[in-house]
């Protein structure tokens, strides 16, 4: 048996992480392989739920008395604080690991140091391998911990010419089952689901995450938010069922912009107060303009259908753009295809908040 | 040495033909490999402009004797007639060719029966090979003729929200270089370029195929089009200018349809008769959605740069879609990245002319 690289047991160690993805909040996804001194994989570990144990501890419990004089390879450096768990920093010096490889620093104030205190216990510790590739797998939960706010991922459907609805406002379905599969996927990685009272008032959504094939819950649903000024979302409105927990969040709870509506900065700073790391904001056409007037959406995704229709609602609306030199220039990061759909994966070039 | 197969000949000869996109018109793209009887390639051919010799003729020229016994291998039904040109169908009995392999039969009831008059001279003849890639190659023209119109190309660029230009009116640039290039290239494929008198009024574009680095002309131009139901166009328009052939297609010259403009199916028969196989219509929003909702759009080819802009006029306007299950559906058949924006190709999945 020949051992593994740090950098292959890196890249596993990422893939563990990714499977905390929509359940750790507000933690990161965290992974860790623990190979022992000849390079064997003795231990993996993923942190799977906030209150869980860390992915470090999962690991070092696998591997047991084979941890000592090993490498521990985790996407995230090791907590150095109480919280719920104890630090992940004194568990590895206490089960002798050698080594630490870590991929990111922590950059959340309260749990940083992991490095430091190992490298005064003697352990030798190198970061920044496969940096990148665990920095996007984290994505959501680095930005909200740099921002103050949750990752927001602005999702829409519309046709190759941009509408999402046609000229007598149907748009059931504009995109494919394989696409709306696809979308409440998209809903169990996220903490909440943010809509505008228009899209309640006009649909009537659930914006639960749903197994379409047979209508049964998720186990785990995202936070509905309905952003409502005023509060005119109907008490029998869907979106306050008992499916999920359900936040219409009115101007007089969050705070008034000086348009007399919601106040989106104060919004999401309440939101990241509740615990919300990623958010998924699915409309309608004018929130999402706002959202992106206020330079407040970290990424692009939309379901293009290859349908046309010429006439009917645009997908989005008052984006704060009056002429073309103030377009908002995205870069696309992927282009799949959903069913007959394409979706599409961009991020604004340059974030203004 | 080896000889080749006939599937690799054909392949070869399918490569050859693509060479005359855009400079045969009224012709199809042809392209001719002869093998000699070892199955080694001696002449290849293919028809590079209308009034030049077909494919086959400088294959022949090029191989001489030794096309005797050998096998021509061409991309369509070798033809019949005695036109500019002499009978290809004679030049190959005459060369003593043992087989000739066709990919696609001509459909052209002017041209046809060359396989027939082969094989009653004791030539074996095979249909079939590679068909629907030759078919392919030669979509334009096949349409055409089938159809007795012009296969029409739309084009279109529009921000990832589906807008033609920003609130004010603005769209220089909205696509990048990269794509601006792309559809000069895509100009000097086809016979025509279509614009509505809107379009040239509003921009007043040159319809040129042009070397976008230094501005020279493409030698060969598509004859330029403004559908302009009560002549409109001003006498100073840039399209007017001496760069290229301009037909105003005005509804006194044309027709007018029901709704007093340029009767289309009127517009393209003519089109048909001047000889244009392939025609690119640029627009605008308008012009569009009337040839989209007279089911006479082939293919669409939009340029989606990867911004928002939230207002302005749409990409698509009056396609004759009133409600959702009206839209008119398309199948995506490629989806390329040029520069920073996206190309996306995609035909009508049902033709309604
Ligand atoms: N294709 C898609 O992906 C998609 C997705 C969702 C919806 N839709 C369609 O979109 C339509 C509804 O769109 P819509 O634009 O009318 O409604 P919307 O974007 O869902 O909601 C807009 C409303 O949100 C409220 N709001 C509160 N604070 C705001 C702020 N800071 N900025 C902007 N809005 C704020 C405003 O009403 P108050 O001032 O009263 O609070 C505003 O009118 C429906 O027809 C639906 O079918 C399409
Ligand atoms: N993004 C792009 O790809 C792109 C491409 C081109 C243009 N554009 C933009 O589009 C705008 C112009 O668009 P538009 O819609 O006003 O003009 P358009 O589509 O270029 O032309 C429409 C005009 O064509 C004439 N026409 C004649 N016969 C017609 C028929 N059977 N059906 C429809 N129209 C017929 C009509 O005027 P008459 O009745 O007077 O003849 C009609 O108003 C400009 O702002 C331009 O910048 C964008």
């Amino acid at each position: 048996m020949t051992g593994v690289s740090v950098d292959e047991a890196m890249r596993r160690a990422i893939e563990l992480a990714a499977r905390g993805l929509g359940t750790t909040s507000p933690n990161p996804v965290v992974g860790c392989v623990l190979l022992d001194a000849a390079g064997q994989v003795v231990g993996e570990g993923f942190h799977a739920y906030a209150g869980g144990p860390h992915a470090e501890i999962v690991a070092l419990a696998q591997a047991g008395e084979r941890a000592r004089g090993g490498t521990a390879v985790v996407t995230l450096e090791p907590c150095d604080h109480t919280g719920r768990t104890g630090p992940c920093s004194t568990a590895l010096i206490n089960a002798g690991v050698a080594r630490v490889v870590i991929a990111v620093p922590d950059p959340d104030p309260v749990a940083t140091g992991g490095a430091e205190t190992l490298r005064a216990a003697g352990v030798r510790v190198d970061v920044g391998v496969r940096a990148d590739e665990a920095e996007a797998g984290n994505v959501a939960w680095l930005t909200s911990v740099r921002r103050g706010r949750p990752y927001v991922i602005w999702k829409y459907a519309a046709t190759l010419d941009g509408r999402a609805a046609a000229a007598d406002g149907t748009s059931m379905w504009i995109t494919s089952e394989a696409s709306r599969i696809d979308v409440h996927a998209l809903r169990g990685t996220v903490d909440a689901v943010i809509a505008g009272v228009g899209t309640v008032l006009a649909d009537d959504p659930r914006l639960t995450a749903r197994n379409l094939r047979d209508g049964s819950l998720a186990i785990r649903q995202p936070l509905r938010v309905v952003v409502d000024s005023a509060g005119r979302t109907p008490l029998d409105a869907r979106v306050r069922d008992g499916a999920a927990r359900t936040w219409i969040a009115t101007g007089k709870e969050v705070g008034f912009d000086p348009t007399g509506r919601v106040d989106l900065t104060a919004l999401l700073a309440a939101l990241h107060e509740r615990g919300i790391r990623a958010a998924l904001l699915e409309g309608g056409p004018r929130l999402a303009g706002a959202f992106l007037a206020a330079g407040l959406v970290d990424r692009v995704v939309g379901y293009v259908a290859p349908r046309l229709l010429g006439a009917g609602p645009a997908a989005l609306v008052d984006a704060g753009v009056g002429t073309i030199t103030e377009a908002i220039d995205l870069d696309v990061t992927d282009v799949t295809q959903i069913g007959p759909d394409l979706r599409i994966t961009a991020v604004p070039r340059k974030r203004e908040s």
